[in-house]
């Protein structure tokens, strides 16, 4: 099959509304996303370099700065040439443009390298910046969620930080179709709950809001941080600790978190349900205005 | 920064030896490497696919029939649509041409689709194959290696096939810079045995040949299998079985085996030190000729 028989999906979005969907590679706009990258690029090779998510609403970047320091912290952690913050604010300035709402996307690979796992001295980084539509409306207050089967495999050296090696999540996804599911609780290969497939998990017991502590897996979300400072600030007990499936069927409360779609209380886990979710409801008021 | 301010590996090496750096994406040349693949190719989002990298010696592919196979096992899987046969074989042909030796690196992503990690029906897979320079002469019948303190994490759903989520090896191949160091054994994050940063490992222990069994994490290599099976042939026993550092320290011979390097008998581990490899030499004989 030749190179024309596929679509991008960029074009496909700019075709349908070019406002929406603008990106820029180091720092220059490229002519053709659908060829865009080079081949060697060690982010398509190996999944080397990291990723973040941002929600642009009412023209502003929500949580801008925790975005960028943890951007800068998974850069050190896997010895990748952070760029410089000011590049990274003139990057999302040239993608956001006029637009007031969307949802900007940064990835940050290693670079451009020769074949061969090892990096290169001195790799120049790839910065892809892009401002994608934003999302759609929330059907509902509450959400129906599941259990995942595909597990999460163990590693702190990897745990926390939001790198590009994502097959664990892609996986995940996969395993369901019905919409009315927004998310799957995922647990780690020793059976702890670790996060959603694009989210955090918190639970709330016996008035205390608990949420996993990613010590071997799973990504700290920007909200998830936000989400604890807000409750100290509330007065809410708060725990980072191992949590268990076991954990979640008996919480007075289950809410997951996400950049882009804030907080979301969960209303069905399979045959569980929950009617009421005021913590989630208090810590919405106060994160979400 | 530009993009004129950063090198393509790939124009570097084409400007030298364009006959020894030829590449495909889809079947199609590319006029421009370093600007070939789309920015939302899921390899480059996720590390959504697989690879595989060859040796082209003396005109002939070697292993191609096991190479293909494990990309078809992998395409399973992970639920990529396994690219025809006939169609890889056309583009393996498309960049050998007339070269007699090199190596050839095939990647699979599940393609390009819209932003979030749940793969999208009836996507058409991206194929990039490519032919590298052959591999540097080994300066020496054995090698010397070093433990890596980077751990591999544990996760069945992905042990065995070579897919694109590669930062545990990246970051082990960082840990040392010595050039007279070929190679690390890998831990995982129990402290199990499991395999060099690129090749797996064999024991030999009271005559029996031994290699992990690779259940929760590594790659099952194509020189593994043909090592496995060469033994077999030569009447000595083997095993695969879960493998500790002690079990490589108290070993008679160490090798590790890679499809681009072929069978590399240890001589030096840290401050261990083998004088004979007899297993090694015969297993070579048959594999090598």
């Amino acid at each position: 099959m030749g190179r024309d028989a596929r679509q991008s999906s960029w074009s496909a979005a700019r075709a349908g509304s070019r406002r929406h969907m603008t990106m820029l590679v180091n720092g220059a706009a490229s002519a053709d996303p659908a060829r865009a990258l080079a081949l060697d690029d060690r982010g398509f090779q190996y999944g080397d370099g990291l990723f973040e998510t941002m929600l642009l609403a009412d023209g502003r970047v929500r949580a801008l700065d925790a975005h960028l320091r943890r951007l800068e912290a998974g850069c050190a952690r896997l010895a990748i040439a952070a760029p410089a913050r000011e590049v990274l604010l003139a990057d999302i300035a040239g993608v956001t443009g006029s637009a007031r709402s969307g949802v900007i996307k940064i990835i940050v690979s290693r670079g451009v390298g020769p074949r061969g796992y090892r990096p290169t001295d001195g790799l120049a980084p790839t910065r892809v910046i892009a401002l994608h539509p934003p999302p759609a409306p929330a059907r509902s207050s509450t959400i129906a969620i599941r259990w995942c089967s595909t597990r999460l495999g163990r590693n702190a050296l990897l745990a926390g930080i939001k790198h590009l090696n994502r097959l664990e999540q892609v996986l995940a996804q996969a395993e369901w179709r019905d919409e009315q599911v927004e998310e799957g609780l995922m647990l780690d290969t020793e059976g702890e709950l670790v996060c959603a497939t694009a989210g955090n998990v918190f639970i709330v017991r016996d008035g205390t809001l608990v949420t996993p502590d990613l010590r071997f897996s799973g990504v700290r979300g920007v909200m998830r941080e936000q989400v604890l400072d807000a409750a100290k600030r509330l007065g809410i007990p708060v725990s980072e600790e191992p949590l268990w499936p076991h954990d979640v069927e008996i919480a007075s409360e289950v809410f997951i978190t996400n950049a882009i779609r804030g907080i979301r209380p969960v209303a069905v886990l399979d045959s569980l349900n929950w009617h009421a979710t005021p913590v989630a409801a208090e810590l919405r008021k106060v994160i979400e205005q």
